[in-house]
């Protein structure tokens, strides 16, 4: 068996020799990825964000133990996208997972951002499909944070969870953020601690604020409490969390999410090429040296350069177009 | 007077107010950023970097002091680029800064992330434009945390310092995510607690590790001790930053510095305007809509999909190329 065939059968070491080329952004890997891509599209992606301390960490060990209960293969990808300093705390977590860990249907993978300017979120996409193939029927993907790069990763998933804790009081601060609109289920954890209730009345206060969500969808994020110290709560999040993607399956949004995620993906890797192929351009070609030269030199602003280029580029496809209607005639 | 010439002459609610519109990424900023390009070039950039909690905003402020003191006018822009929920430790650092907040030639200004995508890089160059053509001979750019965000907003700087702490031990983290690459001056802050010359003993160590600098620069960065305490070091390091500003000029560096810096910023803003461009397209022109159709349902791996697209514009180019050739003949 070769790789593929072995990542295919869900052999845990080949599957996570391909997720470290991945995260190492390996050329080689993007041929990989060709091969893989035709056999993704079965698993559910789950996206778990939240604060630093909230407990999801523990709160995502959980909730994988309730899914194989269920009988169903799991895949968890826990990210990190902060700066190599504060990398520590992570690994500890994750030894938190060690009784799952003799399960061989969970495979349980930290990703980390290794310097590579914006290839963290490419890296946790290529993972989650790589996880897809190998047969799992749920990907946990859990980010630390709610910034834009949480959003972004978040956005991959087809159901996202929003883990926060009572007397955090930052649901304005989530709303802010963008990731209020694309919870699909709000979770207060450690809701043993006083003023849990509070919090899932402010999180339905800000949820009453935010206003409808994007396009058709008419799902109204449930509001959950629960504690890792006496599993309440993991069961109805289990739950919501089925009853979510099926929600998505009927009314014909996954197609929708799944392209949005796709096109996202090609823009990134595009943009990405484009720019590796300017580079190369701007050493081998005069012509764009000197106009790159005016652009350092103050004589050309970078807003103007850059619509001079689509402007280019919109003609381009233009002349293309007309060229093919003449043909046809 | 306008906007623009009040900036020019240093107003500094004028300078306040177009940095909140460029940092809000307000669309009509870019007509601003247009009229402003043509006079920046002057200001020196610094850029000042570091985990959290090796006291960078004191640093800055002392360092501010001092270059006062030389006479030079200068602007500090504390960034942050962390989750809207770890937003509060900054305003605190900056209220440290107040000392300095009644010198009409010193403009502080704290800058966040505020949600948009690959936004805060941007904002901050032109925050340090506006800056730059406000008169500030001198623009501080600090930034939390030594991750790839902060690599590249110190790349926009001409000047690069990276702060560590005794007893921190993460040089060598420090060059796994390329800072060490990047650092013209390396300090040692809080020098007075133990372990200081250990620290400058193992940056020193990493620094022989890391071998030679990009292209043809020689220079080595100066390994320097210093505590906001007694205000050990500070002399030296305003010196250094000045020294090192004398070497990129007179090496002939400062225009490739430059160069860099705005091949980057356009790239940023063309492949921003080239995303918009397409999800503008995906929404009007059916024949996009089709093949955008099949990446997200997996008929096409968004790896191919983007060298199709980089094979068409490479064949429009020399299309192009060869109709002008034709042209002149």
């Amino acid at each position: 068996m070769n790789l593929f065939e072995k990542i295919k059968a869900g052999d845990i070491c080949s599957i996570a020799r391909l997720i470290s080329k991945v995260e190492r952004r390996d050329p080689e890997v993007i041929k990989a990825i060709k091969e893989i891509y035709p056999h993704c599209g079965n698993a559910h992606l789950i996206g778990i964000t939240g604060p630093p301390g909230v407990g999801k960490s523990c709160l995502v060990s959980e909730l994988a133990g309730k899914f194989r209960e269920k009988n169903r293969t799991v895949g968890i990808l826990a990210v990190d996208p902060s700066s190599p300093f504060s990398g520590g705390a992570l690994l500890g977590d994750r030894a938190r997972m060690i009784e799952l860990a003799g399960d061989k249907d969970v495979f349980i993978r930290s990703l980390a951002s290794r310097g590579a300017s914006g290839g963290l979120s490419a890296a946790v996409s290529d993972a989650a499909d790589i996880l897809d193939m190998s047969g799992k029927d749920l990907v946990l993907i859990e980010t630390v944070g709610v910034g834009q790069g949480e959003v972004d990763i978040a956005r991959l998933a087809h159901t996202v969870l929003l883990v926060l804790m009572p007397g955090y009081g930052d649901a304005l601060q989530a709303m802010k953020a963008g990731i209020m609109e694309i919870a699909d289920i709000l979770i207060v954890n450690k809701a043993d601690l006083s003023g849990a209730d509070e919090a899932v009345a402010e999180l339905s206060t800000v949820q009453g604020f935010q206003g409808m969500r994007e396009g058709q969808d008419k799902w109204v994020a449930p509001i959950i409490k629960s504690s890792t110290l006496d599993g309440e709560g993991i069961e109805d999040i289990a739950g919501a969390v089925l009853k979510h993607f099926e929600y998505v399956k009927e009314q014909g949004f996954l197609r929708k999410k799944n392209r949005d995620r796709r096109t996202n993906q090609f823009l990134d890797i595009f943009t990405q090429q484009i720019r590796d192929e300017f580079m190369r351009l701007v050493k081998v070609d005069a012509g764009i040296q000197r106009w790159v030269d005016k652009i350092g030199d103050l004589e050309l602003d970078p807003y103007s350069a850059s619509e001079q280029v689509i402007e280019l580029l919109r003609n381009a496809r233009e002349q293309e177009r007309d060229s093919r209607k003449r043909t046809r005639k």
